[in-house]
């Protein structure tokens, strides 16, 4: 961790949350808050300000050297059950970020097209440039969460999902991608509220969906289905992390602490000049 | 102008900013801030703090509509000589709507495959899906202008393309596509002072080409050229704004009011919602 990290936490949450061998899902506990130094929600802003300014200059070093041949990027992959709060990554962490150096994709329900292809044809499709970080708002992962819970695939066509989704994954960090897995963890209860808030308010009946609570009572199924995904795709170059989110502001700041330390492991640096710097100020000086 | 507007601006910068019959390039102050009635930074920075939570909300009701049939979109394009601050506009004042609500492309030089094909081709490509706010930095505008400084096509052909460019984003407007173009205009030695600051900082070096200075000999060509392009394809469907951009935060808050105003124009409303809010709400209790 940097210095500014250490700053709010007592413990990198790049360890804490990483999905190992031996990882439950079941012992997540949603509520908590692992590693965070700061008490309260405020603590909270002050380091997600902070922690935008680095992950900023972070991410302009990684565009700023594709210019000049460097073909690394990132990808973060978001799996969340509804509600758990997808939508704010996407809006407080990857939208702290300047919008050029950012491909987001959100995957909804495969169309006729892509269900011709073989799964994984239409996430090669959305991946993320050189330069660039890459944002799935849900994934491939679909096909061995929804796909297994609704059975929209025959059992061994599922079961070769795993290995299949390593192997891919695999062939990308070959690639120089850097991969970054999270799944937001909240609670059946806070579901239950927040499904409750959409139908509370006017301006949040477009997000609701009445399938939605079609889903949510297949809540143990997810759950089974994520702990094999889970244990099955954690691979040590592309974990899994999972999140506790029921506190939006932990989880914000979790993700952005993820990204970053993705960003610091490739040791980034300001490309040189591919120019004679005191003939071009001479040059300029002329004009 | 909505109150919030009011509280910033004794005029509105839509009107002040817009290019009519009789404009004259040469006569747009660059270091004129029209229309705003704070006088410093910071007033600016309070006021585009408050416009981007204004514009955020419009962005996310243009998008709730589009999940309801709703095709509506807007497209702001972007054009200005290098070191003008196309970046910053992309960062400070894109970069606060939520990512998911943006499409953003920035053009380069036309690749082989794209010149194979008229020069609307690429464009077409890259247009905002319903609901989004899409942005061009740079756009079929390099086509009338450094298409016509460095004579990248035979003079019919260029004459033509100002026609073509009028039919085409009149097609776009009928599709409901909201046009806001935007020319950032600075002086010349701000672009030189601009310019060595690039090549005196060591992360700013990558930012810059030696072209740049070849382009900047040029200075006059381009603004005849500007000028030519503002004069014949500023039309009541798809104006051009020239926004004097000496001063950084006038230039992003004035194209933050075109954006707040071009939403403001589509009178949007959150859609109504699709199913039965009290029957839903008993079945979510019943979970």
């Amino acid at each position: 961790m940097g210095d500014l990290t250490k700053k709010f936490w007592n413990d990198d949450p790049i360890s804490l949350l990483r999905v190992g061998p031996c990882f439950r899902l079941s012992e997540v506990d949603p509520g908590s808050t692992p590693g965070f130094e700061g008490v309260d929600k405020r603590n909270a802003d002050e380091a997600l300000a902070e922690g935008a300014g680095v992950l900023s200059t972070l991410q302009e070093k990684l565009f700023a050297g594709s210019k000049f041949g460097d073909t690394r990027r990132v990808l973060l992959v978001l799996q969340a059950l509804d509600t758990a709060g997808k939508g704010g990554i996407v809006r407080h962490v990857v939208g702290s970020v300047d919008p050029q150096g950012i491909r987001l994709y959100a995957f909804k329900a495969p169309t006729e097209e892509e269900r011709a292809h073989d799964f994984l044809w239409r996430v090669r499709r959305r991946l993320p440039d050189a330069g660039l970080i890459g944002v799935f708002d849900r994934s491939h992962y679909e096909d061995v969460l929804i796909a297994r819970v609704r059975s929209l695939a025959p059992p061994a066509e599922l079961e070769a999902r795993y290995g299949q989704i390593r192997e891919f994954e695999q062939q990308l960090a070959d690639e120089g991608t850097t991969i970054v897995k999270v799944m937001l963890q909240i609670g059946s209860a806070d579901q239950k509220a927040r499904l409750m808030e959409r139908l509370d308010r006017p301006d949040k009946h477009w997000k609701y969906n009445p399938g939605d609570v079609d889903e949510r009572m297949r809540w143990d199924d997810y759950q089974e289905a994520y702990q094999l995904a889970l244990e099955r795709t954690s691979t040590p170059t592309a974990p899994w992390f999972v999140v506790p989110a029921e506190k939006k502001w932990y989880a914000r700041l979790a993700v952005q602490r993820l990204l970053i330390g993705a960003l610091e492991g490739l040791r980034l640096e300001w490309p040189p000049a591919a120019f004679d710097v005191a003939a071009e100020k001479a040059r300029l000086a002329a004009t």
